[in-house]
């Protein structure tokens, strides 16, 4: 049920994300909104129990021309016009009385907006389950590697010594930074839309000759069906939702592409530290047969890229005039199902990548080593600087790490008076961990809270 | 204290926001900094009390040369290394003993990113109060025009009646969604920053001579010296305040852009519903006499044409490479900024703009009666359908909608068996505003649970 | 040929622009360079002639699983070596030994650099047409509404007269230099790609056992075969043609919708001065049956919110490491896609709109007096100020704007010694268009010129 | 004369962007365009002779107080009616009869527009030269590396080999693309602004008594006075010449961001094959005293992350209502001054950085070496495809690498029926650099042609 192939999108393609946001699913979602507003309106008495069964009965995508509903929508500015005459044509050949009652009082934003957030709780469940899956593996390999040392590096350079389980960590607090959030906008910020033509509630009544009590009745009722939560007044025109769509999902992948970036840096040739999960034909070339390229990290990246400006396109629809905008509710379609595209790609990738990612403890201490010690030339200078003084502490590192001498050895020609044993201790960056592994504990720690 | 006179950014010019995020208060901020971790590291024992004082009594922007500190980080990639040189001279010249506890252990980015948070704490408090000033007046204005008539438009034409109270409420909730984003971001994201070189905090332990106990104290000390929460681990590489705070900052400036966007909307020349308040020289034009410029809402569309793009630079911060990442990072200060100006200047604009709102229920009526009725040709539709049938009652009403005669006119020449008192009621807009006061009701009640 | 319905994208669902970028029109673009790559080869004698002409016979992207493509991208990075797997297995359908030959050399992204150029030289030659429709019609509109008054309005009141073909003149001028960027990027920024895995054309010279001619030739003649422009030196990390494309894509979308813009502010209910083509359910409502929504420019709008925020994907993606980049070059195709359907679609919906656009002169002249005269205080203020100075003229032309009465009344009231003709000459909007006419001329000659 | 110090911008503090776009700079350049349509009316003789040179002598920033223009400007939406106030108040204390000439027939944007492409065209000189500076350095690198060795590198991985010339040769090609755009930008789109109110001219011709051949010469001579270019056409609400500048701009940080995220790369600890010219103090670490951070490269991505995003904003700005935007027009100006800053600043950073980049060739060959041969299985591939067939060649090859034996050894270990002097060439980089050295020519062809 997915007619995009995802052929340029391949972080995205064939997963579940690419199912739950395809045409079909739209179409099938704005169904079940009719669906939703048809049985509410028989619990309450306004059109009759069977027309809401045939509603039912037809309001299956598979009977709609999804072309002709496309096409449509370039006449009327969006696809649900077109849309229920196709219902209404399916009902009737059911039971042309109960096409009386599809879609009475609605008005195409209700349909529209609702099967959105329909669409996007489906998608963020997902979302919440692969970051789960992401998060738990990053806390096994903080756990496992909290022991396992390597070069901390800034702006490039090899800065002081850290561990892998520490990187870990951090890349744990990130995810489990974006798992709090999908969850709290799953379950605060997607609303039912329910407010007729602008906002009133008028045709709804009408329809009913009904008044408040029954207002807030339709309007409760109407959510319950959906499974959303109410809104306190209808959000036509007051985008809180996508703008919090948008930024929800757009975090999601670039704290994701955090992750995968430093993997990009430490898969480099010449640094070799970790490898991605292989597997046949992963990150082949075309022309290289030595090449395994790091193909997770690299959608990874690519989905982060891009999921940040559909986000403001979203954001910007916030800006939008009247009781609906002609132009800025149209534009969030796309960009939001492509921040839900992203972002649910984005998490089936990381859940892979970390599953399976290669650490290897023998390169990091390798590359740690191959500054000859220059690396913990920050311990040495608070060892030195009660001594020298701290300016003439920093200048005399400084001169010895542009020294052509092996960083130690330059360093005990000019430091003759500190002892071997005091020197080897000095230079061991298994001493200068500080409070790196008690960092671990800490994001283990919330790592079980948020489970 | 402010060397930016926002000439070309008139939304923030002059107000608080400018203030609190000029050149001069960064200095100050990051000097704050210095002062709390030289006050924690005293408090710890680690260096005198003495040190502590001569710290804060010379950690004041005015001893420092901002020209040099600016010029200097072009060298060294940030301004923190010049700034705790000039501070470290300061320092001396009242004790050089004391000089050498300057920034111990310290690494320029617990000073860069602890002193950005203090100031966003500063302009969030501040939207914060001007935001409750703006909700406070659309309740009051929901409230006393919950009976005025008014056009609500949908794609730029007359849909149904709605009332201008409906629409105010419809503000307030945005409003009160924007509140509430800017008090959860001031509370639970604006995390104290202290790691040291690569996020170990290894430089103070080892200055310290501690162990991972004093650690513990070290953070949670200098968090509550700073006023600030505790981070689980240091965020050096994982930006998600910075995230937070775009997000936060760009919502407010597009909510309070859609309130500027209905504004201007109904102050155009034609619509004149209601009008920005008045005063000497507001809204004049260099060569028309005659103009009244809606310049707050000009202002307030400024702003957020521009504040989401901003957010977009710090959402994509986050994309950062290792424990420092040489470029990202750096592309954070000046987006926060102008996000936070954007946001503290349009919260000023909008408390103003709301509070003085003119509003004109007469030419609201007029508007509203421009279309002779088919207004509420919704309604007609409704109950038509029911006698003719949904398709060919429809039919009908887009017939008459087209016709050269007065829709109430043309309406009863078909409609020929409905009498005039039904007619004339089945065109009242008044009747047919559904749930709208009610809607305001629930809005109000959103507002005083939130006060 | 098109398995994207565009459901989600009314501006260019059904559009040739959504056909010419499908999945399937992707795939067979690739499948072009691959048969131009072997037909440039046979002709260098690389190849045997049998081969090139088999390969050709089998590159047809009905042969090929596109769903297989797209998922096998996910393990590589990108759809090309799945295609050449399916491309090779296709030709030894057919012959065997032909197999040998298929991407004799090649690296995956000289076929997706390439495929992208043919597919944008389709999308943009389109474009250009539409562009040139848009513009003959808006010439049309400029030349027969230069004498049609209507209000300018700045900051949403009014300012001075002007006339329709004054702004219909400034649109076409907008739309010329669009079509003048469009063209500009078909001709000189299209480029094909030859590069091999790293920029040498090793791969391809070590098969040929050709040197520097061999590699002149290849270059040359396989930008030929693909009727595109030859770059100096690869530029598969160096994406200028992308900035580019990104660039124009978005002008295009931009410059129509501020067209667009204005075409809602004119369709308002209450200014009613134009009206959108019509025809069978165009703008129709699902609930009010009155209603004639400005569909087209929302439409239009609606693209002109996205297209910039994509076109910064491709800006950005300049900044891609090294020879080819993880996550910048794979960030590309699915924005590039985008940018092309939107400036693709809204080329289609601009053309439609100023072909069949209604102009309402009566209306715009109501509107113009219904400030009573108001409208030309600036040129009162030109004629007192000689009489009372220049500051002094401002303020009582100010005071009487502000007048209970109607201007003309107020201003006849104060200025006693101006006779009747005098006044009613001044306050003539007809003999206040300065230079309108003439621009509408030169407007006019720039679009001769430039057909 | 810049009151912003850039504290927080290090890539731009200091430069000459930063003078010639400080809010000085801003009312010097409206003061200028004051003086210049003094002049021009003067020369029209519209105005005495005498006020013009009267103006001119009063226009001067200095004399006007700009911390109330900018506060003036929140009550008009705009800093020139403030502006105009005071220039006046300055030409009055000069000759009383002289300041009724001030701003004759003037309106806001006209002073404003003009001056800001006054700056830009200011600015885009200065960047073409320092991208001239730069593109000579590259040149240089390209022409003295064309044999220096390395690693080809794409997704992380060594490819094949390259030289470094054919490196910085696609550097200069990107730099000329840049310098090409900038060129374009500033001859052909910085248009003067005469339009008056509405962009009819209507208040200029009522002030001179004029008729077209007036207008004709007024809008020629002030352009010229100018020295800028003519528009066809007010482009008050026309902003092609902001989206160029946006456009341009930002390509211009972009490119130079590839450009330095590649010294990035090559300068990390483990590859060290480039460093950036050093000097007192630069790339210090205010705690690491053995770090030489790349801080010119880091300034330069910290430029091309933020310069897109403000680019979108002035895209989006086209996107404006009627005759001048409520809005649009407002969000120009800090995001173009944004823009200007950030290409100035990172056009004078690259200069510099290009012209002092140290190379270490030994270094890349080391690193080139590092995969013991495996850099060339595509050569060995295409070498071993006609004996095995090109699957079975690829499969031989991929196996050979993942072997836990050099790749040399294990090679030789298979291909047993190859001699040691072909296998000897097959392996050596400096014999597949394909058609490299003919890259380089084309690339300083195209430099010196553009010189």
């Amino acid at each position: 049920m997915n007619s995009d192939s995802g052929l340029l999108a391949p972080v995205w393609a064939g997963t579940p994300a690419a199912d739950l946001t395809a045409d079909e699913a739209w179409l099938q979602a704005m169904l079940d909104v009719e669906v939703a507003l048809a049985n509410t309106q028989a619990g309450l008495g306004v059109i009759p129990d069977e027309a809401a069964a045939v509603i039912a009965e037809a309001a299956h995508a598979e009977r709609i021309d999804l072309a002709t509903v496309a096409l449509d929508a370039r006449e009327t500015g969006n696809p649900v016009v077109s849309l229920v005459k196709a219902l209404t044509a399916e009902v009737a050949r059911i039971d042309v009385e109960s096409a009386e009652h599809v879609h009475r009082g609605g008005t195409s934003q209700d349909i529209l907006d609702s099967a959105a957030m329909l669409i996007c709780a489906r998608v963020l469940d997902r979302v919440a389950h692969r970051l789960t899956d992401t998060a738990d593996a990053l806390a096994d390999l903080a756990d496992r590697h909290r022991g396992t040392l390597m070069a901390g590096r800034t702006l490039t350079q090899h800065a002081v010594p850290i561990t892998f389980g520490l990187k870990a960590s951090g890349w744990l607090v990130l995810v489990l930074d974006a798992l709090d959030r999908v969850r709290a906008v799953r379950d605060h910020s997607l609303f039912a839309q329910l407010g007729g033509a602008a906002g009133t509630l008028a045709s709804y009544l009408e329809y009913a000759g009904g008044g408040v009590a029954h207002g807030t009745e339709l309007s409760r009722r109407f959510a319950a069906e959906l499974g959303l939560p109410e809104a306190v007044i209808p959000w036509h025109a007051l985008r809180t939702p996508y703008a919090d769509l948008g930024a929800v999902c757009s975090f999601v992948t670039v704290a994701l592409g955090k992750i995968a970036l430093d993997v990009q840096g430490m898969s480099r040739t010449e640094v070799g530290e970790v490898a991605e999960p292989g597997g046949e034909g992963r990150g082949a070339s075309s022309a290289m047969p030595q090449k395994r390229n790091p193909v997770l990290a690299t959608l990874l990246v690519s989905a982060a890229r891009q999921a940040p400006h559909h986000a403001a396109v979203l954001t910007q629809a916030v800006l939008a005039e009247d009781e609906r905008a002609p132009g800025a509710w149209q534009s969030e379609w796309q960009s939001l199902r492509e921040c839900l595209r992203l972002a649910g790609g984005a998490a089936e990738v990381a859940a892979e990548l970390t599953a399976g990612m290669s650490v290897f403890p023998e390169r990091m201490r390798a590359n740690l080593d191959l500054t000859g010690g220059a690396i913990v030339s920050e311990r040495v200078n608070v060892a030195l600087a009660p001594l020298l003084g701290k300016a003439e502490a920093k200048e005399l590192l400084g001169r010895i790490a542009r020294d052509a001498r092996p960083f130690e050895e330059a360093l005990a020609a000019e430091l003759t008076h500190l002892d071997a044993a005091r020197l080897e201790d000095l230079l061991d960056p298994a001493r200068y961990l500080g409070y790196a592994d008690a960092y671990v504990d800490r994001a283990l720690a919330r790592h079980r809270a948020a489970s």
